[in-house]
């Protein structure tokens, strides 16, 4: 099933790769509009918080002159750690919808599940290995590469 | 026991309590030296990432010019939050003091211990309830006066 927004979300990856980061991009989807992306930064940045999503977020919020994201989805190549879960959750962000899974760091089922934690007033809806082939090529493809 | 970087954490958490925020400070210290300080500024930043811990560790990132903080100790003036302690484990922090815990969303022990998931290489050490009833004092008058 073809998904526009997915799509970019793995453009964005493409862009981290090429900069030389670990390739995960992030889309903001509010109303059918895109109002956040971003990819990894880490490195670029010297900055651990500069994750896809955390990023992503930080432009939806920007956007909306609002730190809560009632409504809003966030489609990802990766599977979300606990810091992007986390923010996740502080934004209020209603879907998720993630490509590959984490067995080491993911926090949506991978590994632990934030959002069965009961942590947070609203309830989020995840959607895991969504495009997961093609978002685990990219990881294993600049993994192979590079370590 | 007087600690002055707990003392430091406390001052900006009553920084954030005289611009409306929700009183929460933090300090990331290095070899003895204070390399990153900061306040929750959601609300003036309309950003849900902005809480102090994030900001403190992404100043001191960016004075050492790297994503990596092996070694650092942070003080906070509240529990961390799932997306802050995930960003402690992301930068590699050693040890976490705490003042208050927080049942509803913390994620050093108060509600759930990311802590002890194994989620990275590095062990972290914990220490909850330091300068405890200041920090919880500080939290409880801003709720009674703000909501």
């Amino acid at each position: 099933m073809k998904n526009e927004f997915m799509e970019i979300a793995i453009k964005e990856a493409q862009k981290a790769k090429s900069a030389g980061e670990v390739p995960v991009g992030a889309v903001v989807v509010l109303d059918g509009k895109v109002i956040g992306k971003a990819h990894n930064l880490t490195e670029s940045l010297s900055d651990p918080c500069a994750h896809a999503e955390i990023l992503a977020i930080k432009e939806a919020c920007a956007n909306l002159s609002n730190w809560r994201l009632c409504d809003a989805s966030i489609y990802v190549t990766l599977e979300p750690c606990p810091m992007c879960a986390g923010a996740i959750i502080n934004s209020r962000i209603k879907n998720v919808y993630f490509g590959a899974y984490d067995a080491r760091m993911g926090a949506c089922g991978g590994k632990i599940d934030l959002f069965r934690e009961n942590l947070s007033g609203h309830s989020i809806n995840v959607y895991g290995g969504f495009y997961e082939d093609e978002c685990k090529k990219l990881l294993a493809d600049f993994f192979k590469n590079n370590r």
